[in-house]
């Protein structure tokens, strides 16, 4: 964590120097009436809204707001799973550590079947490690959405732009100015909901608007699109108790197939005593909803009571409970451009979350999706509101995303289906065997961490060249951590977590053999053409006046041990000064960590005697490996898609 | 961290229940007057006395007010070292991995000497890790003392008392009512000094009264008592400085020695970007003071430029300075009983920190041992307030940490005349050599770090017989923690982690080889004795109607691997059923971390045949080490100084 750079300044470092807003005078006062331009609205406080806007927030020159229909902060229930890859996120926004001390940790997750011997009962059937070893420097974790919620809000309050959510404003629709020549060319209207301003219209225009408004989203509506796809008829229902019990296994995320009562999951919850029960339902008749069968939380009570015989269960409190049937749906685009208009228009509206994507809560998916379709959309509008990259960019939105939310529907009807199937036995021949489902969990570990997503080669993510020279870095995947010790000031620390949700490019430059210290070494020669070439992406990208590392944040990792190498030998690129005293930042060179045998350069395959440059876009994912020689290429994949400093 | 027992509860967990206060209605309205009577008054807003505050505010039961002559909560400078054995008591009140994150972590100290060829020049003379492998789990950190006292501000704004400040209250005097009849009988006159009731008197009675008004506190004037000792006459200065250099070890910490020009250290802060240079000034003339010298920031700044030569500093802002002179000072005793009354008196005020001591800030002692000070006392006057102990136990508060505070001088004492004195060469023959300074600070490292603080034989400290049994865990010091993996769900984790700042004792059970399942297993039988004997101190002195855990809380450790044991075949007393609904406790039982080669019982030499049983204090103290089966001994061990349920 950086701060007193630019003068000392007393208090929690977390609250940031307010912006100025000079654009934009009225923004400050927090009166409740809405401005009536903005740069960015979103529509929906939920996790990819809430993940949005804090994003946004972060940036002094951007007017962002967030409207939901609610009259607060959520407070209960719905989401909970955090897969290791949300963490890894949530990292970049400052707030992992605070997560991972209140939240449950998933360690290890169990399966029981009928007993055999005695098939009213169940008994434990395997037990599995939930998240392999060195997936991620991160846990998996349950902790309630709501502090999810509470944590970006916090974020944001303490943000440049100290953003607030404006609630009860409903969305009554939006038209898009299709010849494109204004500024703020989506023109909104909200309807207000609360008491004092029941009914009152407000109208503003934005320059972009992203409707982050759950499956029933109006965004969605009033640009066409509509969710598409397999109408399951499984019924679920899902509760969050306080109970005391003899299941031992309540304490571990445990899935539960009884011979004849159906199935359940359990998922542990932060704090030690609280914990959530999913209970499958009867299968819905054609055109049934489960909404019409009148189903209460003592039936699912009575149900989990019956699946978990021979263990008790007596509910003492029921935080929250819902039933839900699994809709796996998906819409076409996640933007309002159609396919075929893609070359002349550029898009204006975006969706996000469960407005384009539905699915099953079971395997804890869906706020994770959310999240990341957010945190892939953030930088991109910040990038092109700043003037950093052509609008052209914000293409890649739709494309990236809706590939991984297809991916996730077909995964996840899979699960579902093998968790509504019947437990194969004499009378079931055809059911599914618990063994199974073990394995299958095993083979998704991957996913459900949520590590597993790729965007393949286009505009941002360069081709497999050089993929030799980092094979632990595969490019288009997320940027897997690994420790290493800071030169400058010799602590251990992971490499991953000096990147911030702050919209910069990183270059990581793995030195090769040589000594770094020469002025001949590749890692010099690429600092130099970093440093001074018209070429150099750093030279073209970075503002005037801005330091060094505004845009492009260039770190480099030594393979030797710390106290092998001298500071002051360093190249002087590595080194620089920033701020308005231009001051040192010490913080931009790595060494590998000898001592603890976790070696970054063996733990990600890195080459040891060429090294390897790895480009890493704002969302943390990896856009390209190259050797640190390849000057021409790197300018050739940043000159793609950014706009020269003006 | 464990919470929604009760009953579930919206938003932050940290923020804790309110205490519902019957016996003081007035107080739950800060209205801005005192109230006529009070537990304890803590006088002094510095850090043992916002410890003291803070731990004391996590009791419902107990009503506490600390009071501070400033207007406001502290900003800028003084203290900023942080040992590794703070940051263990930082854990148990919650926030260690903030202020981890948040300070400058200190991994390396580097010396430096004049270049023997060209003595006007420094040159690095020699590098040690600072903290050596394995002496806690935690860093030693550099943070401003103003964010330390913000971390326990928000602690007790959190906590079930709502403990605020009083600011802008100047202790008068105190009268103590000599016979001891009155419940309250520390009688304080406080004036205001805030300009809308300057002037103004309050006049409150205490039960208590903790002077952590520092060295010149008016507490300790009002018992009689004075600093005395040697007045050492090596004046210093230090600055909080944001400067650009091109001295490479300004992100470590560093012990500069000048042919001629005198010493300075280094001491790199949080950020990234401010450090802080202690510089040796002229030695003082008898009677002289270093007020009288005039000296100011720019001949700081001069004599620091004339050290680093010939490595540049541009000082860009002075963040904070000061001149002090060392002296090395103690009162006789902590409290306002006299030694020789000590049969026939009990304490009712108390003194801590500067109050009692005084010393160089340079090996960043001082707030450290000023915070282990009133957390010695914390819970000993929350015990007998609560009616756990007899107050005859706040006698060992002075006795125990006079010796440490004593131990500490003598120190720091060698330490600063170590860095004082010339450094040897022809002209100095009797001077030091850098050598040896980086020989002593190899050897006072674990004193550093704080873990060197032992609590011989006494009241609160058991005998060695059984030190044996667990030789790492040597009785009388603090608890010194490993990984274990919990059993109920598999979670790896810190044993000592599950210690919080509660005014809890904790039995750790360390289980010998024999199957812990077993009804015959010392664990098991143990545990019955526990649960159920009238011997048994968890009966004895657990309040009826109180959690079993509310006053000792036992937790087991075993040897065999988390997946070898069965949680439903463990000892019913190790699964206890807790709060308004009787909910199970699942986090009680540990296991050896086995996969990851930390193994605690290798660690902490637990002898595996028999095991044993250690006693912690709540202030994470070792208290005493003893066999499984010794039931009678662990009674005799409590009846010492608790007191049973009413």
């Amino acid at each position: 964590m950086q701060f007193h750079l630019n003068g000392f300044r007393t208090g929690d470092p977390r609250v940031r120097e307010a912006a100025a807003r000079p654009d934009s005078p009225d923004s400050n006062a927090r009166g409740d009436a809405m401005p009536d331009k903005v740069d960015v609205l979103v529509v929906g406080c939920g996790p990819a809204g809430l993940a949005l806007a804090a994003q946004l927030s972060a940036f002094p020159d951007i007017e962002t707001r967030i409207v939901e229909q609610k009259q607060g902060a959520l407070t209960h229930g719905q989401a909970d799973g955090i897969a290791c890859r949300t963490m890894e996120m949530f990292q970049a926004f400052g707030f992992a550590e605070r997560i991972a001390e209140e939240a449950c940790w998933i360690s290890e997750t169990t399966f029981w079947k009928p007993d055999a011997d005695n098939p009213s009962n169940i008994v434990r059937n395997d037990r599995i490690q939930d998240v392999e070893d060195g997936l991620s420097e991160f846990p998996h974790v349950i902790l309630n959405q709501a502090r999810v919620h509470d944590h970006f809000l916090e974020f944001m309050h303490k943000s440049p732009r100290r953003l607030e959510p404006d609630y009860s404003r409903r969305l009554l629709d939006l038209k898009i100015d299709e010849d494109g020549a204004a500024d703020h060319p989506v023109t909104v209207r909200l309807e207000r909901t609360d008491a004092a301003h029941e009914g009152e219209i407000e109208t503003l225009n934005a320059r972009y608007v992203v409707g982050c408004d759950g499956a029933r989203s109006a965004v969605r509506a009033a640009i066409g699109r509509s969710l598409e796809g397999e109408a399951a008829h499984q019924a679920w229902g899902v509760m969050d108790i306080l109970a005391r019990t003899d299941f031992p296994d309540v304490r571990m995320k445990t899935v539960i197939r009884s011979a004849s009562q159906g199935s359940i999951i359990i998922i542990p919850r932060e704090g030690g005593y609280l914990f959530r029960v999913y209970v499958e339902l009867d299968k819905l008749a054609e055109d049934e909803r489960v909404a019409n069968k009148n189903i209460t939380v003592d039936y699912l009570i009575a149900a989990t009571q019956r699946i978990l015989h021979p263990y008790e269960l007596d509910v003492k409190e029921v935080a929250w409970w819902s039933v839900y049937e699994i809709g796996h749906r998906i819409t076409d685009k996640f933007d309002d451009v159609r396919e075929r208009e893609m070359a002349n228009r550029l898009p204006r509206v975006f969706i996000a979350g469960d407005a384009c994507h539905t699915h099953s809560p079971k395997m804890g998916q869906g706020m994770n999706v959310s999240m990341q379709d957010t945190f892939n959309l953030g930088w991109k509008l910040a990038h092109v509101l700043q003037g950093r990259a052509a609008p052209q960019l914000l293409h890649t939105y739709s494309a990236e995303r809706k590939a991984i939310a297809q991916d996730l529907l077909d995964f996840d009807s899979n699960w579902a289906r093998m968790l509504s199937a019947p437990t194969k036995s004499a009378e079931n021949p055809d059911g599914v065997d618990p063994g199974d489902i073990k394995e299958h969990f095993v083979q998704i570990g991957r996913y459900t961490a949520g590590v597993a997503t790729v965007y393949p080669p286009a505009l941002l993510t360069g081709d497999s060249t050089h993929q030799d020279l980092a094979k632990g870095f595969a490019i288009g995947t997320r940027f897997h951590s690994a420790p290493v010790i800071r030169l400058g000031d010799a602590r251990p620390m992971h490499l991953g977590h000096t990147v911030e949700a702050d919209g910069r490019w990183r270059l990581f430059a793995f030195a090769g053999r040589d000594d770094p210290a020469s002025t001949k070494s590749p890692l010099s020669l690429l600092c130099a053409f970093l440093e001074s070439s018209p070429d150099s992406p750093v030279v073209r990208y970075t503002p005037k006046g801005a330091d060094i590392d505004a845009v492009i944040d260039v770190r480099a990792i030594f393979q030797q041990g710390f106290r092998d190498l001298e500071f002051a030998a360093m190249p002087p690129f590595l080194k620089p000064l920033k701020g308005r005293y231009g001051l040192r930042d010490h913080e931009k060179m790595f060494c590998a960590d000898l001592k603890s045998g976790n070696d970054i350069f063996d733990m990600r395959g890195i080459d040891r005697e060429k090294g390897c440059l790895i480009v890493l876009r704002p969302d943390q994912y990896i856009a390209h490996v190259l050797p640190l020689d390849a000057h021409e290429a790197l300018a050739d994949f940043f000159a793609r898609f950014m706009l020269e400093r003006a």
